[in-house]
């Protein structure tokens, strides 16, 4: 165990480190003219204030939740879960801070080079991207170790506790299971938070200046007489940055922990056939399980130290690649390099190990089909390939045909991505159970260093663009930073195949490990079999599955209704400014933009609690009043549904923009014809759809898992009026 | 049995004679002026047209797979095939003949009395209201009449058939069940394509119609300048009638079969323990389960003629009531009063009978949750209450504001419709298992004369309403019809809610038959036990319900398209017709009506093959290749995502639709204004969702569940990767 978590805490240490430089390095670039910086800096205070508020938010509820946790079970399950939470927040404010300072330097850097202005960016990103991996697995590793007696397969057993002391009142379970559930939990629950609150934030401030600025004043895109304009471009670092880096780390720790979770109860369980039979499969016999418990348990750590490793290379790559022209291509082979890397490395590790390449493989699928699935949605979202273009033909009968032919572009994309999600669960099944879907989804997540880096690239060329306008630089400098912008636009959309894929995964992997952990007691632990229909568990299973569907629907509703609500009070603002102050319209007075960034800040954290409770709480009211059971399909029923919508709003949200963009590129009349006027309101409509709903889908269902798994031994097998 | 099918015979001709009656009586009535004549002409004839060459495509499909049929099975299967498609398409001509009677003759008589013009529209209504329930039960009474041999509990076994005389291709099945099987799954597939069909003609006709006429030339609704004036008005029958009368009459044989089936199941398997515990739910011991048997299958026949008798009286009851005030009381008492006597004809059957309440309160269940569920829809769609006005408050924001907030509307509207479908199945199963789930579906559809009558009353008093516009009437008569067709605005929102209601429960009760039969040989028919996750299924049943959401989304992306697309040739033969011919503007020439029946008619004809074969065929390859495992994964994964679309579809469209009409009323600007602008968009975004998608997504679940049940003996238990 001690080389294991060596190795992970070094590959860790070293991505940190490359954090830190990054930064660093990114804030001694030149940040351009007055102008900029004046803008820079408004920027950065609005977001930096945001954050600041959100995490005062969080912070409180995450102390009480982590008391509740003391109460029910342990100090170090408390503590675990506030290091995820803190982690989570780390990795969103490093993202942020590291964006912030990145946007106007790579303004500055283009007017020298293309190539100078790609690396700023990148750079920035790679802060944020390589934060997330490196804090994900320290604090992985320092949870461990903290509490290394728990997970001593010398005495690892099932605990009992009477919760509170009251008689009755026994729950049993692994401790080490609820540490790192715990951690997971915490990492979650923040990532949903500022999912939520940025994803409410950056469409309502987006919603509102198209809608005023675009559609009723005719004026550009970040035009500096628009008040609402800072308030856009704080929203692309809070929702499109923080928010994206607190959720690949949830993603990533879930994926990782739903593994081990697993692992323990299958080594807890070792004494019965069936569990003997699975762990047959992967090459050990149940009776050297002792000994290579770890192998077990903490090959996915090794694969992700690879992942780190492979990450940093293609960093390196991208960085010195001296060339000028096609940027893309620099980043994809960059992508491609780390892909290679990371699964060379998986295989070195799986034959150190004594296990045999079923783990491997299950890596190596959740790559691929994570791959197949980016690759899909970008044939569905790009106007490179026949569904946008033919969306953007549409637009010319009016904004109605407009909206419903992106609806159907949205619902139509789920064929292929539901076909490739289907296969590869049922193949990963086939080779090594449910272990073996964790250990998929896992894959997906590997390289996460590299992709953040992407990912986060993209808001910072949009930030780069969006200062050249407001401070009216030569055109050339736009024409420039909107192609890194266009750029950030393709990796952002093979990133969101990922994230639906890997969340997909992840939230499998995560109900694979709840119902390992709801099946008991060590002598009762079994590979899980949950009836969809049977005599004994009723109809309780599918009515879990109704109200879980129920329960992606009204959360999406609430999400919808916070952007529009805050954007329809943003709206009134900016009409009083330019009513109550022509000069502004003129040019020759400055907006209030703080009044703005007041008005979305305050929304999106007021409007985000609701949403996240309801994530919370749901699990718990289903398992605590009907049972694993119900909770089961509670959780299978709202994963179908996520998975649903998140793949239907993310494809149709995208498929609208691209299409508008086309339009703006001159076909079907361009710029001010009908047919953009139609893109404009497609495009809005959209636009909460791809970036507030579908994100936090894939976060809703994870947290929903993980709260699940967490509190599992407290529910019931059966409810009351089902009880003999 | 036989004094049973006497009672419920005679019934269903007591029915199909006032269905005579009412079309003979309608036809009497002066059918106005001879501008009245020609456009009612132009409209019957239109749909005659339409109908019939959706009959052709259909008669062909139809004939084929009844001789599939009979080559697997035999010919008694195919029979009862070809009777349920041919009374499915009866029931769809006859609402159709009588609604095209009833519209011009109910705008004659609303220039006298508003009561007479009530009684007209309902009594046309009320021919297809009781047609569906006659045919439906008559159908059903003859099948079992004609082939009583295989319904004989003397004889009744599971038969074994080589397939095609290849050796080992040997399936086993109960020949009764199969014939019913047979004659539920003729009728589902036309009501398919009939739904399909005339949703596609009926929102084409009505988008090109808007898009053109109210958007770009601003013309009001109904203008006889409007090309495709006609074509809307033909889509009213064939959609909302045509479609709506073969739609009820599946679910209703659909409910009525599960029942029969799973009792026939019951009764092979009666030696078995876990099924003689079921038996014993319901009040009987296993062994008088022979003489029993009868009451056990066709009790719901029974409470089904006590429903027909009822819908009579109310029908008589709504037609003899004279007072001139209050024409939606006088509806809404009729309903409550069949929804009563229905009741009561239910409990003392079930007193008469030797089993005892469980099957009456099941059957009330299912009555209360469908009732429930209206009147959540009504509160979510109409501009009475909350939602409905804050859109319409919301629309002042513009288009995208409209649609993104009506779609919330939708999204929040399965809250507490989710909660009583979860509430009501676990009801049920607790009562009486699985049965008692058919029962439950059964009760919604028990009274659906009146059901059928209400709904189809609305489309005529549309079409009245379309007439007194066309033909230029004085304005007190368009006013008067209006009245009448915003009464047929709510009785259709309620009805939409049982629709979806009862589609849940009838399909879950066709399920839970098709599991029933999957279960295999005489001796292994037990009470049902279907894995979501086990080592045996591994990850099949997971793939199968990703796949049969997938298929319900791809569905519905079908059918959006299919009308956006029609009703863009529409479009660009409007604007011909328009541009070529100046004078049809200019009111001195008529334009060419029939050039965009054509149009619309070839569309709904031509797009509605694949979506209705994509029904047919993906449960038979899933089943073929992967198993009854994942194909029971299938249907419950595109049971959940049918459900949710279909709420979410019919009350997103509603509210939208709704919330257009609250500002024309005058509020927050009314007509021309900004609001009124943004709702007609909203408006033609949610027509196709609640009237094509959101009724068809009812039956495509039916369906495919009809099929799976029909063709479940042919499916292997396991895929060939997993068979040992």
């Amino acid at each position: 165990m001690g080389i294991i978590l060596g190795v992970a805490g070094l590959a860790a240490v070293a991505a940190l480190l490359w954090a830190a430089y990054a930064t660093y390095s990114t804030a001694r670039k030149d940040p351009g003219n007055p102008r900029m910086r004046e803008i820079q800096g408004y920027i950065r205070e609005g977001a930096w204030a945001f954050m600041l508020a959100e995490a005062k938010v969080m912070g409180i509820t995450i102390l009480i939740l982590g008391g509740i946790l003391w109460a029910l079970f342990y100090v170090e399950v408390a503590l675990a879960f506030w290091i995820g939470a803190g982690l989570s927040m780390a990795a969103g404010f490093i993202g942020m801070n590291a964006a912030t300072l990145a946007n106007a330097r790579t303004t500055q850097a283009v007017r020298g080079s293309m190539k100078k202005g790609l690396n700023i960016a990148f750079t920035g990103g790679s802060a944020m991207g390589m934060a997330v991996a490196g804090l994900a697995v320290a604090g992985l590793v320092f949870v461990i170790w903290l509490f290394r007696g728990e997970f001593d397969p010398g005495i690892l057993y099932i605990h009992t506790k009477r919760i509170f002391g009251i008689p009755g009142a026994e729950v049993n379970f692994i401790k080490g299971a609820l540490i790192v559930s715990a951690y997971s939990a915490g990492a979650s629950l923040v990532a949903l938070f500022d999912r939520v609150g940025g994803g409410i934030y950056t469409k309502a401030a987006d919603m509102a200046a198209d809608l005023v600025g675009k559609v009723e004043l005719k004026i550009p895109e970040d035009d500096p007489r628009n008040p609402a304009t800072i308030a856009d471009n704080v929203g692309d670092n809070v929702g499109d940055v923080g928010g994206l880096g607190a959720d690949l780390l949830e993603s990533f720790v879930g994926a990782v922990i739903s593994a081990i979770v697993i692992a323990l109860y299958v080594y807890v369980g070792r004494a019965n056939s069936d569990i003997q039979d699975l762990v047959a499969r992967f090459g050990l016999d149940a009776t050297r399980l002792e000994q290579n418990f770890y192998w077990f348990a903490l090959l996915p750590i090794l694969y992700v130290a690879g992942g780190i490793v492979a990450s940093l290379l293609a960093v390196a790559y991208i960085r010195l690649t001296p060339r000028e022209k096609n940027m893309q291509g620099i980043l994809m082979n960059g992508f491609r390099l780390a892909a290679l890397l990371t699964a060379g490395f998986a295989a070195l590790c799986t034959w150190l190990s004594p296990l045999n390449f079923i783990p491997f493989y299950s890596v190596l699928l959740g790559i691929v089909s994570g791959v197949l699935v980016g690759f899909i949605s970008e044939y569905y979202t790009s106007a490179r390939f026949k569904p946008t273009r033919e969306l953007a033909r549409m637009y010319q009968s009016g904004p109605a045909v407009g909206v419903t032919e992106g609806m159907a572009v949205g619902m139509m994309s789920t064929l292929w991505i539901c076909l490739v999600l289907a296969i590869s669960t049922v193949l990963a099944y086939q080779m090594g159970g449910l272990l073996a879907v964790a250990y998929a989804g896992l894959g997906m997540l590997t390289f996460v260093g590299i992709m953040v880096s992407m990912d986060s690239y993209g808001p910072i060329g949009d930030n780069a663009a969006g200062i050249a306008t407001m401070a009216k630089l030569e055109p050339s400098v736009r024409a420039k930073t909107d192609e890194l912008d266009s750029i950030g636009n393709t990796t952002a959309a093979i990133g969101k195949g990922f994230a639906i894929g890997s969340a997909a995964f992840a939230a499998l992997g995560l109900i694979a490990a709840y119902l390992w952990s709801a099946a008991g007691r060590a002598d009762e632990v079994h590979v899980p079999n949950v009836p969809i229909i049977s005599p004994e568990v009723g109809g309780l299973v599918v009515a879990g599955l109704v109200v879980g569907a129920m329960v992606t629907y009204v959360f999406s509703a609430l999400l919808i209704r916070a952007v529009s609500r805050t954007a329809d009070v943003m709206v009134q603002e900016i009409r009083r400014q330019f009513r109550e102050n022509p000069k502004i319209m003129a040019g020759q007075a400055s907006p209030d933009y703080r009044r703005c960034i007041t008005i979305t800040a305050h929304g999106g954290v007021k409007r985000m609690v609701l949403p996240s409770l309801l994530a919370l709480i749901m699990p718990l009211f289903v398992g605590l009043m009907f049972g694993r059971y119900t909770l089961a399909g509670f959780l299978l029923g709202a994963l179908l549904s996520a998975i649903m919508l998140a793949i239907y709003c993310g494809n149709a949200g995208g498929a609208m923009d691209n299409a508008k963009k086309h339009v703006e590129e001159g076909h079907f009349g361009g710029k001010g014809s009908e047919a953009h006027a139609a893109g404009v309101v497609a495009d809005t409509v959209g636009d909460p759809l791809k970036d507030t709903v579908g994100p936090s889908l894939d976060i809703l269902i994870k947290l929903m898992s993980v709260v699940s798994l967490l509190f599992a031994s407290l529910f019931p097998v059966l409810p009351f009026f089902l009880r003999k």
